[in-house]
C-alpha cells in the first residue's frame, strides 16, 4: 500500500492472488462507494469520486496470477487548508509521534496517516472478496453502537448532536464471515485470530478487537463458554468460529472498537514541533463519526486475511490428497 | 517455536537478536518460575521444573548476534491419561479444528495446541527483556479481573469456588511497558498496536485485546478522548501510548481478555473424530484459571514486539544522523 | 513490482526506505536513459521515453520514511504485433511455462515476463543508490564479454553481425560496489552473496552468477586463493569482498552470465498452447543483444541488496554502541 | 537453523511442512552419513557420528503439520585446539568480517560460520526429500571437477597431492532434480532460479552458481541456445529446466563452484583482532577438499527450494480447479 492524503495518488499492489479470478472495476465500485465521504450530512465534506485505475495483473477480465496494482488519484485535495498545521501537531493524531520518529513529516491532511489511506485497503479487499465469493464465503458488517447508543434509530441523531457541539463520537462494529470451511488458520504463532487482530488494529482509530464472546468470555464459566459439539455442528458460537487459531466452520465473528474522530473544531491544548505550548482548532473537512464508513474497510481487511488463509490451507489439502 | 505437550521437547530459536547482550540461565529462571504450574492449589498439578538449556548464540555470557536456541524437555508427561481422547474431541479446544485441518493429530495433552507451548514464549521473552532493560524499558502486568471479580482479595476464592464445582473461570490482564521512547512502530499496515494485538491473540485462550482506553473509547467524545499535549508531555493516556501505530513516549498499555479454561471435569456434549455424538469428561491435570500464569506470557510477547520495534527504529535513527 | 509489457503501466513500491534521503526525478533520469531501448542500432526499436511519475513517499524533495511508489505508463505498445503469438509459444521464452503454471497468459509482448519489467528495478535502484551515495558507496558495471569476444572494440561488430544473420548474442557483465564498510550481510542462511545471487538471477536472461574469483576459484589452491590480510588491508580480492556472507571492506565484485536474446527473426520449432507442433518466426522489435542495457539493471539490483544490508547493520551497530 | 561448531548443539526447525509425510530417523541416516567427516583419508579427522534427535512435529511416524525440530549435539569438539585463534583471524575465513560486524566472536572452530552448520541443512533437506519423493521428484549430484581435474579417476590423487603439500583444492558440482512438473516457481522477483542461487550461495565456500548452460550461454547464439519445443517435449535443455523463473518439466540442472578449503597447514600472513600483522598456521582437523561432502548439502538445499515451490504451486492449482 502506498500514498499520502495530499500526494499524487494512493494505491495498492496485491501479490499472490491466484489466476483466473474474474475481476473488474464493477467489482470495486460498490465497495468504494461505501467508503467514500461526502455522501451525507454525517460524513466529511471531501466529496471525491475515487476513480480506480487497475494498472496490472488483469487480462481479459480475469487475474493472471501476476501482481494486481490499483490506484486512485487525489483530486479534491485542499492542501492550503493545512498550512496552519505545518508547525503545530493535532491531539489524538499521530502528528507528533511521526515527527519524533522520522524527523520530518508531510503535514498536509495527515499525510500517510490520513484515513484516506483506507482506499487502498478497500481496493485490495474487493479483489479478496472475489476470491471468497467463488468459495462460498461472505463477509458483512453491522454497527453495534455509536457514541454508546445501541439503538440504530438513534445513531444519526447521536452523530449530528456531536457535530453540532463541534465534537465527535466513536462506536463498535461487528464484522463476520460466513461459509468458511473448518481448518483455516494456523496453530500457535500465526493463529487466524491473531492475523485478524493485526488486520483490524492496523486500521487507524481502532483501539480494540475481540473474537466471539471476547471480553465477555472473561466473565463466563468454562461450562457456559465451551460450545457443545454435536453431529449437527457446534451448538453455540462463543468461540467466534475460531478455536486454537483455526476455523471451526461456524461464522467468524469479530468486533472492533472505534475511537471518536480526533479532529474536532474546538480549541485544544497542544504543542508546536519545537514542543512549545499552543492552542489548535482543527479546521478542514472531517467526519464527526467514521464508524459508518469504517465498516467496508473492516470487511476488506477480514476478506484479505481469510483469502490468505484459504491459500495456505490449499497447500495442506493438496498434501492430504496424496 | 516448536514442540508438543507430550513430545520430546519444546523450544524456540530467536533470530536477529543484536550482539553483546548479557544473557544466561539466571535471566530466565524467575520468569520461567512464574509460568510454571503446580505451585499452588490454584494451578495445574503438572509439577514440572522446566530446566532450560541454551543451545546456541551465547558465548561467554553474551549474545553473539547468532540465533539463540533454547529448549526444555518434557519430563512429567503422563501421556496415557490422554488415551481416552485419541478418538474424542474436547469442547472449547482446537482438537476437532486441528483434525479437520490436518487430517491427523497428536492427541496427547493437546499436542502442539497445549498451553505448554508458552514455555517457548517465555524463554524468548526473557531474552527480549534483556534487550529492553538496557534501554530503560520495563514490562509488567497485573490482573484486573478474575471471573468477573475486580477485587484482588477475592481472586483466589473465585478460582477455588469454580474448582470445587468442577468448573473454570477466565479474567482480564493488563500489560504495560514504561520507558519506551517516542517513535517506535510503523504507520499503516504494521502499526505497533497491530503487532501487539497479533502477539496477544496468538496466545491460546485470549479472546480480545484493547490498547489504552480500548472499547471504552467507543463511548467517549473526541474532546474527552484526545490526550492534551503540553511542553511537559501528554496530559492523559487514553491512547495507551500509541498514536497512528507509533509510540508517543507515554506508557504502552494493553489489556487482554482470557477465556475460562476449556478443560473441565464435567460431562460435556461432544463428538468423536467420525463426528458421532458422545459425552466427554476431561480428566488430567488442569488449571481452573490460567490468568495468574498468563501474565508472564503476555509480558514476554509484549517484550518481543517492542524489542523488534526498537531494532527497526535504530535503522531510522541511523539514517537521520547523516 | 508490478506491470506487464502491454498493460497500462509498470511500477514499484519501495518499502522501508529511511527518511530524509534527497530524491527526485533528476536522480532517476540518467539511469532510466541507460536502460531505454531505441537509442542505437544495437538495441530494440521500441523507442519509448519512460516518464517516471513519483506517486508517494517524497515530500519537499526528500523521502519521508513512507513507501515510495513510482510508475511509468506504457505508451508505445504495439500489441497487435503479438496477435500471432496468442496461441503459439516462443522457444527460449517463458510462454509455455507460464501457461502451464497459470492456465492463462497475457501474450502481448511477453506480458509480465517481458524485459520491460526492468524499468521497475531501475526506478527502485535509483532510490537505493541515493542511500548508498550518502554513505560513500558507489556501484558500477562493465561489459566483460559479448558473444565470446572480450575486446571492447569488437562488441558492436559482434552484435551487428548477429543481427544481420537474424540471430542474437549474450555476454558477461561485471558489477561492483566500492566503499562498502566491513560487516554488511548475515551469516549462514542469508549471506550477502546469497542475496546478491538471488537479485541477479531474478533478472531475466541471467543464467549464472559468481562472486570474486567465482568458478575460477574451483581450480585454485587454497594457498593461492586465500587473500592475505595485513594491517594495511587485504592484499588481494579473490573473495570478491565477501567472506562468510559478510563484507570485508574490499570491493564487492559480481559477474553475471547473460544468455542470447531468445527472440530471433528465424523460423524455430515450437508448439501451440494445445501442444501441437508448429513453426514460429518471432516478429516485433527486439534487441540482438541486451547486455549493454542490462548493466544498469544489475547495478540497481546490487544497490538494493546493499542498501538493505546497510539498514540491517545499523541495527547491529546501534546495539554495539550501548 | 542454529548452532555453533563448538557450542552445545546444532539444529533446525522446519516450518510449513505439510502433514502426513512419513518421516523418521531412518530417512535421515544415509544423508547424514554422506555429509559426515572422518570417513576416509580425504576428509577431516573429526569423526563424529551425528545422532539426530527429532524434537517435534512427528507423531506415529508422520509429520503432523507442526514445526519439525531436529538437533545434533556436538560431542567430539576439541575447543582448546582453537585457543591460538582467540585473537588471530584466519585468511579466507569470515573471522575478521564477523568480528568487525558484531564486535565479538565465538572463535572456537569458526563458531557459527563453521562448515559444521551444514548438518542442519541436511536434516531439513532429508524432510524435504520425503515430500519430493511422494511426488516423483528425485535429486542427485555429481562431481564435475576437483582441483581443475575433470577425470573422476584422478579426483582422489588430486586431493591427496594437495594434502601432502599442506594445501587444499576446490571443485565444481552439478546438482539436478528430475521429475519436476512444469509450473514451479514464480515470475520476476522470486524466480525459481533466483531461489536456487540464493540457496546455493548460502552454503559456505560456494563462489558461483549457474543454471543450465550457465556461463557458456554467454558465448552462444540465440539460435543455438533456444531449446526447440515439440509435441514430444523440449529437444534440448540449455535452459536447465527453468524459463522465466518457472520449471519447464525438463530436469532442473544447477552447477556450483566450490572454493579450496581456506584452512591450510601453511604459514599465512594475517592480523590480530587489533589489526596488527602476524603469521598464522591453522592447526586443527580440516578437509583438504570439501567437494565430496558438499554434494549432499547442495542436494538438500535444492530439495528445500523445490519443496517450497511445490507448495506454492498447489495454491495456484487449487484456484485453477474452480
Amino acid at each position: 500500500m502506498f500514498g499520502e492524503s495530499h500526494g499524487p495518488a494512493l494505491g495498492v499492489v496485491v501479490d499472490g492472488c491466484p489466476p483466473q479470478v474474474p475481476f473488474g472495476l464493477e467489482d470495486l465500485q460498490q465497495l468504494m462507494e461505501r467508503r467514500r465521504p461526502g455522501q451525507s450530512p454525517l460524513t466529511s465534506d471531501r466529496n471525491e469520486v475515487d476513480e480506480v485505475e487497475i494498472l496490472s495483473g488483469i487480462f481479459e477480465g480475469e487475474t493472471t496470477g501476476m501482481p494486481v496494482a490499483m490506484m486512485v488519484r487525489n483530486r479534491d485535495a485542499q492542501s492550503s487548508a493545512y498550512d496552519a498545521l505545518r508547525d503545530t501537531v493535532r491531539p489524538g493524531h499521530a502528528d507528533l509521534a511521526y515527527y519524533q520518529k522520522y524527523g520530518c513529516r508531510d503535514h498536509r491532511g495527515g499525510g500517510r496517516s490520513s484515513g484516506r489511506e483506507t482506499v487502498a485497503r478497500v481496493m485490495a479487499g474487493a479483489l479478496a472478496m472475489q476470491v471468497l465469493i467463488r468459495r462460498g464465503i461472505h463477509i458483512e458488517s453491522k454497527i453495534c453502537e455509536i457514541g454508546g447508543e445501541s439503538d440504530p434509530d438513534r445513531f444519526e441523531a447521536t452523530i449530528l448532536h456531536a457535530k453540532e457541539e463541534h465534537d465527535s463520537v466513536g462506536g463498535i462494529l461487528e464484522v463476520s464471515a460466513t461459509g468458511c470451511p473448518p481448518g483455516l488458520g494456523s496453530p500457535v504463532a500465526e493463529k487466524l485470530d491473531a492475523e485478524i487482530a493485526h488486520a483490524m488494529l492496523s486500521i487507524g482509530a481502532v483501539k480494540g478487537v475481540e473474537i466471539g464472546s471476547g471480553f465477555a468470555a472473561a466473565r463466563m464459566r468454562g461450562s457456559a463458554h465451551n460450545d457443545p459439539i454435536t453431529s449437527g455442528g457446534y451448538q453455540s458460537n462463543h468461540a467466534g468460529g475460531i478455536l486454537g487459531g483455526i476455523t471451526t466452520g461456524a461464522p467468524v465473528v469479530v468486533r472492533i472498537a472505534v475511537k471518536p474522530t480526533p479532529s474536532i473544531a474546538q480549541p485544544q491544548q497542544t504543542v508546536t514541533l519545537d514542543l512549545e505550548d499552543t492552542i489548535v482548532t482543527v479546521q478542514g473537512r472531517h467526519d464527526s463519526c467514521i464508524v459508518p464508513r469504517i465498516g467496508v474497510v473492516a470487511e476488506s481487511m477480514l476478506a484479505l486475511v481469510i483469502a490468505d488463509a484459504l491459500c495456505e490451507q490449499d497447500v495442506v489439502l493438496a498434501s492430504r490428497l496424496r
